[in-house]
Protein backbone atom coordinates (compact mmCIF):
# COMPACT_ATOMS: atom_id res chain seq x y z
CA UNK A 1 0.00 0.00 0.00
CA UNK A 2 1.43 3.07 -1.15
CA UNK A 3 0.89 6.65 0.19
CA UNK A 4 0.02 9.14 -2.98
CA UNK A 5 2.53 12.11 -2.96
CA UNK A 6 1.26 14.98 -4.55
CA UNK A 7 2.02 18.38 -5.08
CA UNK A 8 -1.89 20.03 -6.14
CA UNK A 9 -2.09 23.36 -3.96
CA UNK A 10 -4.95 25.02 -5.06
CA UNK A 11 -4.66 27.38 -1.44
CA UNK A 12 -7.25 25.10 -0.03
CA UNK A 13 -6.63 23.44 3.47
CA UNK A 14 -9.05 20.30 2.84
CA UNK A 15 -7.38 18.58 6.28
CA UNK A 16 -9.01 21.72 7.93
CA UNK A 17 -12.05 21.74 6.51
CA UNK A 18 -12.39 17.98 7.21
CA UNK A 19 -11.71 18.42 10.39
CA UNK A 20 -14.42 20.85 10.59
CA UNK A 21 -16.99 18.55 9.20
CA UNK A 22 -16.24 15.92 12.18
CA UNK A 23 -15.88 18.02 14.65
CA UNK A 24 -18.88 20.01 13.71
CA UNK A 25 -20.38 16.49 13.50
CA UNK A 26 -19.96 16.03 17.18
CA UNK A 27 -21.22 19.65 18.43
CA UNK A 28 -23.83 20.65 15.59
CA UNK A 29 -25.01 23.74 17.38
CA UNK A 30 -21.19 25.12 16.29
CA UNK A 31 -22.63 24.64 13.17
CA UNK A 32 -25.68 27.20 13.56
CA UNK A 33 -24.04 30.07 11.60
CA UNK A 34 -25.67 33.85 11.51
CA UNK A 35 -24.38 35.98 8.61
CA UNK A 36 -25.33 39.60 8.68
CA UNK A 37 -25.16 42.55 7.00
CA UNK A 38 -26.09 46.32 7.95
CA UNK A 39 -26.90 49.20 5.40
CA UNK A 40 -27.02 52.87 4.69
CA UNK A 41 -29.22 54.62 1.70
CA UNK A 42 -27.34 57.62 1.03
CA UNK A 43 -29.33 58.80 -1.64
CA UNK A 44 -31.65 57.97 -4.66
CA UNK A 45 -31.50 54.30 -5.65
CA UNK A 46 -27.80 54.14 -4.19
CA UNK A 47 -26.95 52.11 -0.55
CA UNK A 48 -23.63 51.60 0.86
CA UNK A 49 -23.68 47.94 2.87
CA UNK A 50 -21.29 47.18 5.24
CA UNK A 51 -20.17 43.09 6.23
CA UNK A 52 -18.07 42.50 9.55
CA UNK A 53 -19.69 40.16 12.39
CA UNK A 54 -20.97 37.35 12.10
CA UNK A 55 -21.75 34.34 14.54
CA UNK A 56 -20.37 30.90 13.91
CA UNK A 57 -18.76 28.10 15.93
CA UNK A 58 -20.74 28.52 19.04
CA UNK A 59 -19.30 32.52 19.21
CA UNK A 60 -19.36 36.09 17.73
CA UNK A 61 -17.13 36.50 14.61
CA UNK A 62 -15.35 38.86 12.67
CA UNK A 63 -13.85 39.47 8.93
CA UNK A 64 -10.38 40.72 9.62
CA UNK A 65 -11.70 43.90 8.31
CA UNK A 66 -14.85 45.26 7.78
CA UNK A 67 -15.89 45.06 3.67
CA UNK A 68 -18.14 47.86 2.14
CA UNK A 69 -20.32 47.82 -1.10
CA UNK A 70 -21.79 50.21 -3.12
CA UNK A 71 -24.99 49.46 -5.06
CA UNK A 72 -27.14 51.26 -7.05
CA UNK A 73 -29.24 51.62 -10.51
CA UNK A 74 -27.66 52.36 -14.15
CA UNK A 75 -28.11 55.85 -15.73
CA UNK A 76 -30.67 54.18 -18.36
CA UNK A 77 -32.57 54.47 -14.93
CA UNK A 78 -32.12 57.97 -14.27
CA UNK A 79 -30.00 56.95 -11.37
CA UNK A 80 -26.60 57.79 -11.14
CA UNK A 81 -24.62 54.40 -10.99
CA UNK A 82 -22.62 54.41 -8.37
CA UNK A 83 -22.33 50.68 -8.27
CA UNK A 84 -23.40 47.59 -9.22
CA UNK A 85 -26.97 46.87 -9.41
CA UNK A 86 -28.80 44.62 -6.45
CA UNK A 87 -29.12 41.97 -8.97
CA UNK A 88 -25.69 41.88 -10.08
CA UNK A 89 -24.60 41.18 -6.89
CA UNK A 90 -26.34 37.87 -6.67
CA UNK A 91 -24.43 36.75 -9.88
CA UNK A 92 -21.32 38.03 -7.95
CA UNK A 93 -21.90 35.96 -4.83
CA UNK A 94 -22.92 33.48 -6.52
CA UNK A 95 -19.47 33.06 -9.40
CA UNK A 96 -17.26 33.24 -5.72
CA UNK A 97 -19.65 30.40 -3.94
CA UNK A 98 -19.08 28.00 -7.32
CA UNK A 99 -15.44 28.60 -7.77
CA UNK A 100 -14.53 28.77 -4.07
CA UNK A 101 -16.29 24.72 -4.09
CA UNK A 102 -14.19 23.91 -7.72
CA UNK A 103 -10.97 25.05 -5.86
CA UNK A 104 -11.98 23.07 -2.12
CA UNK A 105 -13.59 19.96 -4.66
CA UNK A 106 -10.33 20.25 -6.53
CA UNK A 107 -7.86 19.99 -3.72
CA UNK A 108 -9.92 16.90 -2.07
CA UNK A 109 -9.14 15.67 -5.61
CA UNK A 110 -5.50 16.18 -6.11
CA UNK A 111 -6.32 18.17 -9.04
CA UNK A 112 -3.80 20.91 -9.53
CA UNK A 113 -6.19 24.19 -11.14
CA UNK A 114 -4.70 26.64 -13.18
CA UNK A 115 -7.60 28.87 -14.30
CA UNK A 116 -11.43 28.86 -13.36
CA UNK A 117 -13.40 31.88 -15.11
CA UNK A 118 -17.15 31.95 -15.05
CA UNK A 119 -19.06 33.91 -17.09
CA UNK A 120 -22.65 34.41 -15.77
CA UNK A 121 -25.52 35.47 -17.51
CA UNK A 122 -29.16 36.27 -15.84
CA UNK A 123 -32.22 37.47 -18.09
CA UNK A 124 -35.18 39.27 -15.99
CA UNK A 125 -37.91 41.11 -17.60
CA UNK A 126 -38.32 44.47 -15.90
CA UNK A 127 -42.10 44.91 -16.62
CA UNK A 128 -42.33 42.90 -13.45
CA UNK A 129 -40.57 45.67 -11.28
CA UNK A 130 -42.25 48.07 -12.88
CA UNK A 131 -45.42 47.46 -12.17
CA UNK A 132 -46.46 46.85 -15.94
CA UNK A 133 -47.55 43.24 -15.82
CA UNK A 134 -48.08 41.22 -12.31
CA UNK A 135 -47.87 37.79 -14.29
CA UNK A 136 -43.98 38.98 -15.09
CA UNK A 137 -41.65 37.76 -12.28
CA UNK A 138 -39.81 40.66 -10.27
CA UNK A 139 -36.36 38.08 -10.31
CA UNK A 140 -34.24 36.20 -12.67
CA UNK A 141 -36.14 34.42 -15.72
CA UNK A 142 -33.58 31.86 -14.86
CA UNK A 143 -29.64 32.09 -14.39
CA UNK A 144 -26.82 30.72 -16.80
CA UNK A 145 -23.47 29.64 -15.60
CA UNK A 146 -20.37 28.50 -18.08
CA UNK A 147 -17.05 27.65 -16.28
CA UNK A 148 -14.10 27.52 -18.05
CA UNK A 149 -11.56 25.66 -16.55
CA UNK A 150 -8.17 24.94 -17.12
CA UNK A 151 -6.44 21.98 -14.67
CA UNK A 152 -4.79 18.71 -14.46
CA UNK A 153 -7.57 17.10 -15.55
CA UNK A 154 -9.81 15.35 -17.82
CA UNK A 155 -13.25 17.05 -19.21
CA UNK A 156 -15.03 14.35 -17.40
CA UNK A 157 -13.15 14.96 -14.20
CA UNK A 158 -13.76 19.22 -14.69
CA UNK A 159 -17.69 18.39 -15.14
CA UNK A 160 -17.43 16.33 -11.99
CA UNK A 161 -16.11 19.26 -9.90
CA UNK A 162 -18.56 21.31 -10.43
CA UNK A 163 -21.03 19.47 -9.99
CA UNK A 164 -19.68 18.78 -6.79
CA UNK A 165 -19.35 22.44 -6.30
CA UNK A 166 -23.13 22.78 -7.34
CA UNK A 167 -24.42 20.57 -4.86
CA UNK A 168 -22.68 21.65 -1.98
CA UNK A 169 -23.06 25.45 -2.98
CA UNK A 170 -25.31 27.37 -0.65
CA UNK A 171 -26.27 30.60 -3.30
CA UNK A 172 -26.91 27.79 -5.51
CA UNK A 173 -29.27 26.69 -3.25
CA UNK A 174 -30.87 30.03 -2.17
CA UNK A 175 -31.49 31.16 -5.84
CA UNK A 176 -32.97 27.44 -6.74
CA UNK A 177 -34.87 27.03 -3.28
CA UNK A 178 -37.56 29.16 -2.06
CA UNK A 179 -36.04 31.10 1.52
CA UNK A 180 -38.42 33.21 3.66
CA UNK A 181 -37.46 36.70 3.74
CA UNK A 182 -38.84 38.71 6.51
CA UNK A 183 -38.99 42.11 6.47
CA UNK A 184 -40.07 44.55 9.21
CA UNK A 185 -39.77 48.26 9.63
CA UNK A 186 -39.91 51.18 12.73
CA UNK A 187 -40.13 54.70 12.68
CA UNK A 188 -37.09 56.51 14.39
CA UNK A 189 -35.91 59.94 14.63
CA UNK A 190 -32.15 60.08 13.61
CA UNK B 1 -58.09 72.05 -7.81
CA UNK B 2 -55.44 72.72 -6.74
CA UNK B 3 -51.56 71.26 -7.59
CA UNK B 4 -49.64 70.28 -4.53
CA UNK B 5 -46.09 71.62 -4.51
CA UNK B 6 -43.46 69.85 -2.81
CA UNK B 7 -40.10 70.07 -2.23
CA UNK B 8 -39.59 66.45 -1.29
CA UNK B 9 -36.36 65.28 -2.70
CA UNK B 10 -35.19 61.54 -2.01
CA UNK B 11 -33.01 61.77 -5.24
CA UNK B 12 -35.29 59.66 -7.57
CA UNK B 13 -36.30 60.81 -10.67
CA UNK B 14 -40.19 59.29 -10.68
CA UNK B 15 -41.15 61.19 -13.43
CA UNK B 16 -38.85 59.31 -15.39
CA UNK B 17 -39.39 55.80 -13.78
CA UNK B 18 -43.37 56.26 -15.11
CA UNK B 19 -42.64 56.92 -18.55
CA UNK B 20 -40.10 54.08 -18.94
CA UNK B 21 -43.30 51.76 -17.63
CA UNK B 22 -45.27 53.58 -19.95
CA UNK B 23 -42.71 53.26 -22.61
CA UNK B 24 -41.85 49.59 -21.99
CA UNK B 25 -45.39 48.67 -21.95
CA UNK B 26 -45.71 49.64 -25.35
CA UNK B 27 -42.23 47.64 -26.44
CA UNK B 28 -42.14 44.99 -24.10
CA UNK B 29 -39.26 43.68 -25.76
CA UNK B 30 -37.09 46.51 -24.70
CA UNK B 31 -38.56 45.54 -21.27
CA UNK B 32 -36.13 42.13 -21.73
CA UNK B 33 -32.94 42.40 -19.77
CA UNK B 34 -29.77 40.20 -19.15
CA UNK B 35 -27.75 40.76 -15.93
CA UNK B 36 -23.73 39.56 -16.35
CA UNK B 37 -20.96 38.99 -14.37
CA UNK B 38 -17.36 37.22 -14.98
CA UNK B 39 -15.30 36.14 -12.15
CA UNK B 40 -11.75 34.82 -11.86
CA UNK B 41 -10.45 32.83 -9.25
CA UNK B 42 -7.66 33.88 -7.60
CA UNK B 43 -6.70 31.27 -5.37
CA UNK B 44 -7.75 28.76 -2.19
CA UNK B 45 -11.78 30.07 -1.93
CA UNK B 46 -10.89 33.94 -3.38
CA UNK B 47 -12.19 34.76 -6.33
CA UNK B 48 -13.00 38.56 -8.02
CA UNK B 49 -15.53 39.13 -9.89
CA UNK B 50 -16.22 42.09 -12.63
CA UNK B 51 -19.46 43.80 -13.48
CA UNK B 52 -19.83 45.96 -16.62
CA UNK B 53 -21.79 45.34 -19.39
CA UNK B 54 -25.30 44.39 -19.34
CA UNK B 55 -28.33 44.33 -22.06
CA UNK B 56 -31.75 46.25 -21.88
CA UNK B 57 -34.06 48.85 -23.67
CA UNK B 58 -33.21 46.59 -26.87
CA UNK B 59 -29.46 46.62 -27.04
CA UNK B 60 -26.19 46.38 -24.97
CA UNK B 61 -25.00 48.98 -22.01
CA UNK B 62 -22.46 49.64 -19.85
CA UNK B 63 -22.12 51.07 -16.25
CA UNK B 64 -20.42 54.00 -16.28
CA UNK B 65 -17.36 52.01 -14.49
CA UNK B 66 -16.69 48.56 -14.44
CA UNK B 67 -17.54 47.38 -10.68
CA UNK B 68 -15.29 44.49 -9.23
CA UNK B 69 -15.64 42.61 -5.99
CA UNK B 70 -14.18 39.53 -3.95
CA UNK B 71 -15.13 37.11 -2.14
CA UNK B 72 -13.87 34.71 0.05
CA UNK B 73 -14.27 32.73 3.03
CA UNK B 74 -13.50 33.40 6.34
CA UNK B 75 -10.14 32.70 8.52
CA UNK B 76 -12.34 29.90 10.90
CA UNK B 77 -12.88 28.27 7.33
CA UNK B 78 -9.12 28.05 6.87
CA UNK B 79 -9.14 30.92 4.41
CA UNK B 80 -7.42 34.19 4.26
CA UNK B 81 -10.85 36.11 4.26
CA UNK B 82 -9.84 38.52 1.55
CA UNK B 83 -13.70 39.77 0.43
CA UNK B 84 -17.27 39.48 1.90
CA UNK B 85 -18.33 35.28 1.64
CA UNK B 86 -20.32 34.88 -1.21
CA UNK B 87 -23.67 34.43 1.03
CA UNK B 88 -23.07 37.92 2.60
CA UNK B 89 -23.15 39.52 -0.86
CA UNK B 90 -26.50 38.33 -1.32
CA UNK B 91 -27.48 40.37 1.93
CA UNK B 92 -26.07 43.21 -0.21
CA UNK B 93 -28.34 42.87 -2.84
CA UNK B 94 -31.40 42.89 -0.48
CA UNK B 95 -30.27 45.68 1.16
CA UNK B 96 -29.62 47.76 -1.98
CA UNK B 97 -32.55 46.59 -3.64
CA UNK B 98 -35.16 46.96 -1.15
CA UNK B 99 -33.54 50.40 0.32
CA UNK B 100 -33.92 51.58 -3.65
CA UNK B 101 -37.45 51.00 -3.61
CA UNK B 102 -38.19 52.61 -0.31
CA UNK B 103 -36.79 55.80 -1.75
CA UNK B 104 -38.60 55.75 -5.03
CA UNK B 105 -41.72 54.47 -3.57
CA UNK B 106 -41.29 57.19 -0.75
CA UNK B 107 -40.07 59.97 -3.73
CA UNK B 108 -43.94 58.68 -5.63
CA UNK B 109 -45.76 59.52 -2.48
CA UNK B 110 -44.29 62.68 -1.32
CA UNK B 111 -42.55 61.69 1.46
CA UNK B 112 -39.02 62.91 2.17
CA UNK B 113 -36.90 60.43 4.01
CA UNK B 114 -33.67 61.13 5.99
CA UNK B 115 -32.44 58.25 6.59
CA UNK B 116 -32.99 54.96 5.95
CA UNK B 117 -31.17 51.35 7.44
CA UNK B 118 -31.35 48.13 7.01
CA UNK B 119 -30.20 45.32 9.28
CA UNK B 120 -30.19 42.31 7.65
CA UNK B 121 -29.42 38.55 9.75
CA UNK B 122 -29.63 35.23 7.95
CA UNK B 123 -29.26 31.69 9.87
CA UNK B 124 -27.46 29.26 7.90
CA UNK B 125 -26.89 25.90 9.24
CA UNK B 126 -23.26 24.53 8.12
CA UNK B 127 -23.42 21.10 8.35
CA UNK B 128 -25.31 21.50 4.74
CA UNK B 129 -22.00 22.98 3.00
CA UNK B 130 -20.27 20.65 4.81
CA UNK B 131 -22.21 17.25 3.96
CA UNK B 132 -22.10 16.33 7.47
CA UNK B 133 -25.66 15.88 6.87
CA UNK B 134 -28.20 15.48 3.76
CA UNK B 135 -31.45 16.70 5.60
CA UNK B 136 -29.97 19.92 6.29
CA UNK B 137 -30.01 22.59 3.20
CA UNK B 138 -26.82 24.52 1.85
CA UNK B 139 -28.78 27.88 2.22
CA UNK B 140 -30.19 29.94 4.35
CA UNK B 141 -32.67 29.04 6.54
CA UNK B 142 -34.60 32.45 6.72
CA UNK B 143 -33.11 36.09 6.10
CA UNK B 144 -34.55 39.07 8.54
CA UNK B 145 -34.79 42.69 7.56
CA UNK B 146 -35.23 45.27 9.73
CA UNK B 147 -35.39 48.73 8.52
CA UNK B 148 -35.18 51.99 10.60
CA UNK B 149 -36.27 54.79 8.66
CA UNK B 150 -36.11 58.49 9.62
CA UNK B 151 -39.32 60.27 7.10
CA UNK B 152 -41.89 62.87 7.60
CA UNK B 153 -44.29 60.06 7.34
CA UNK B 154 -46.10 58.63 9.97
CA UNK B 155 -45.24 54.75 11.54
CA UNK B 156 -48.42 52.87 8.94
CA UNK B 157 -46.61 55.22 5.99
CA UNK B 158 -43.51 53.92 6.69
CA UNK B 159 -44.69 50.15 7.11
CA UNK B 160 -46.28 50.57 3.85
CA UNK B 161 -43.63 52.11 2.12
CA UNK B 162 -41.32 49.11 3.15
CA UNK B 163 -44.41 46.90 1.71
CA UNK B 164 -44.81 48.24 -1.47
CA UNK B 165 -40.61 47.90 -2.43
CA UNK B 166 -40.87 43.92 -1.14
CA UNK B 167 -43.58 43.87 -3.46
CA UNK B 168 -41.56 45.32 -6.51
CA UNK B 169 -38.22 43.91 -5.35
CA UNK B 170 -36.24 41.63 -8.05
CA UNK B 171 -34.19 40.37 -5.17
CA UNK B 172 -36.72 39.58 -2.66
CA UNK B 173 -38.44 37.80 -5.24
CA UNK B 174 -35.37 35.33 -6.10
CA UNK B 175 -34.78 34.59 -3.25
CA UNK B 176 -38.32 33.58 -1.99
CA UNK B 177 -38.78 32.29 -5.13
CA UNK B 178 -37.15 29.38 -6.91
CA UNK B 179 -34.91 30.18 -10.25
CA UNK B 180 -33.47 27.92 -12.48
CA UNK B 181 -29.53 27.88 -12.77
CA UNK B 182 -27.81 26.43 -15.61
CA UNK B 183 -24.46 25.21 -14.77
CA UNK B 184 -22.01 24.06 -17.33
CA UNK B 185 -17.87 23.76 -17.54
CA UNK B 186 -15.83 23.97 -20.55
CA UNK B 187 -11.74 22.32 -20.08
CA UNK B 188 -9.47 24.96 -21.82
CA UNK B 189 -5.69 25.49 -21.51
CA UNK B 190 -4.60 28.92 -20.57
Amino acid sequence: MQTQITNVDNGVNVEALLGAREALGKTPEAARFRWRATSQWVRGTHTRATIDAFHGLGGEQRHRQPFTFETDHPEIFASEDKGATPVEMLLVGLAGCLSAGVAAVAQHRNIQLRSVKATLDAGMDIQGILGIDDDVRNGFDAVRVNFEIDADATTEQIAALVAQSQKRSAVFDIMTNPTDVYVTAIKVSS
